[in-house]
């Protein structure tokens, strides 16, 4: 993975497609502002993005860099991935079979179905569901997406690093959160060293802290409060050669932080998100991740597919 | 009320103080993405000011503009102008005291006491707590602060039409919600004819219609669903002097326009706000507002204070 690929889907979005993909808010402001110790917070709210995350973007470049067969596309998912698929085969007019496991739920079902996506409900949990997808991909020949360990859907993630470029230059570090990694790839291989990209996840969903123990990728347990969407079981293998290459820091925040930060960003900021995407705030918030004085950190806003009614004050 | 008081006051924000008042994002969008047959649609995202909605602006003008005694700050409001008028107070270190009813909810009390505000809770309705909050005024001699009808507030009110000339230029039209008309006042006499501004109210609360209808401000009764922000009982005096100079067009909307919109902006937008942010949207959905094919409108998504829960699905 390098940047003519991101550049690559950057082009195709903006000649292949128009008024799908959104160009969502840098929004810059000072540290103090938010009482954090850096000259200045960039946010990047993508997850004001369609679909309500990242996702669309590598979603989107996968289906336009490929030719989609008459069965369309097909994924296994019941999160982000799922209903970014969804989005981008409604916008490009193609179908979409979406599997997902009987423990998914109805509210995240209808919102596939009215993205017109056919839902298969099938198997107890992910990997019984992705099995019957790819039972039913060879059965059909619609296109697969994978939520993170494809070269399109890492280049589409990687157009969120040119557009902060574009938008307002190259921060000094850019905080990520990370599941299966392919997000914090596209942004590492887009800014290759020129800001410091750190890796941040829970400490009950460590698929990057632990391969790096283990020396490669592993299968970790995984559980706790982002595990909706950073739930993958082991980190990418493009991730993993991304993160080798461009990423020195890897951190875990505790459950209790990532809340805190969560709930913080809508009472103080009225920005309503998942848990996945406080990470950031978290690791400043908790003292993780220490910025000089005059440091610009970027934290990237990475999804708000988030029951509002968990924001309410209890 | 005119541009140079609104000039006065961005100076003041500028010079007079740091980092308390936020630039929020102007978000720029082809029409099409949101399917609205206008070639571009301007979120002005001021939910995401201080303090959750535009109030913050007049309240910190009106602090900032007159010297405020020991005793400090005082108001009566249980809603978006009380807490900005505490959030003013706190960033420059005065007291502040807030009168609400019996009927506020404790989440609003606290709210205030989290910014360091004394809450006085008394009287059964708003104009009871009013009363008691201008008996307190005399004896202390506390700066009062009014929701919408001082100069000062409006001219801050006004500043957030100055940011959007800055960030983006003049839009064609520029769709606003009226309550008591503080916000309306100030971006109407910023813009001075150089953009159409438009008068948005529920039918429930349609203090600017009504007085249209009569020719002078006169009370009006105020209920549904947005209420809780646009319950002005009454145009303001200075609303009313600018308006009948600067604003042809007042709207009604029903509250089944403004939910459909409120809930459109989360579910498809991912951005919560209270009902009376979303009557723009829903002028434009419901057609009470046809644009031109090539307009540009910017719709000013003024505040955030709701329940997250009542967004949820179901």
């Amino acid at each position: 993975m390098n940047r003519s690929e991101i550049d690559s889907a950057w082009s195709r979005f903006r000649e292949g497609y128009n008024h799908f993909l959104l160009e969502t808010p840098l929004w810059k402001l000072p540290g103090a502002a938010l009482g954090l110790p850096a000259a200045e917070i960039w946010l990047k709210l993508e997850h004001l993005q369609v679909g309500g995350s990242f996702k669309a973007r590598g979603m989107l470049n996968r289906l336009l860099a490929n030719e989609v067969p008459a069965s369309g596309v097909i994924v296994a998912s019941g999160g982000n991935a799922g209903i970014a698929t969804a989005a981008a085969a409604k916008a490009l007019g193609v179908a979409c079979e979406v599997f997902v496991p009987t423990v998914s739920s109805e509210a995240k079902r209808a919102r596939l179905r009215e993205l017109g996506a056919q839902v298969v409900v099938t198997g107890a949990a992910y990997a019984e569901a992705l099995e019957a997808c790819l039972a039913r991909q060879k059965q059909t020949g619609a296109l697969l997406t994978h939520a993170y360990d494809q070269p399109e859907v890492v280049a589409g993630a990687g157009t969120l690093a040119a557009e902060i470029e574009t938008q307002g230059g190259v921060p000094d570090s850019v905080l990520v959160s990370v599941g299966g990694g392919g997000l914090i790839a596209g942004i590492a291989a887009w800014f290759e060293q020129r800001s410091r990209v750190v890796a941040l996840e829970p400490e009950q969903a460590p698929t990057l802290f632990k391969a790096r123990q283990a020396g490669e990728p592993v299968d970790v347990a995984v559980g706790g409060i982002a595990a909706d969407s950073l739930g993958a079981k082991r980190i990418g293998a493009i991730a993993w050669e991304v993160t080798q290459r461009e990423v020195k820091d890897a951190l875990l925040l505790s459950d209790e932080a990532i809340r805190a930060a969560q709930l913080w960003l809508w009472r103080q900021m009225k920005i309503a998100v998942e848990p996945a995407a406080a990470l950031g705030l978290a690791a400043l918030q908790s003292g993780a991740y220490a910025p000089r004085a005059d440091e610009k950190v970027c934290l990237v806003i990475c999804g708000a597919n988030v029951d509002p009614s968990t924001l309410a004050a209890g």
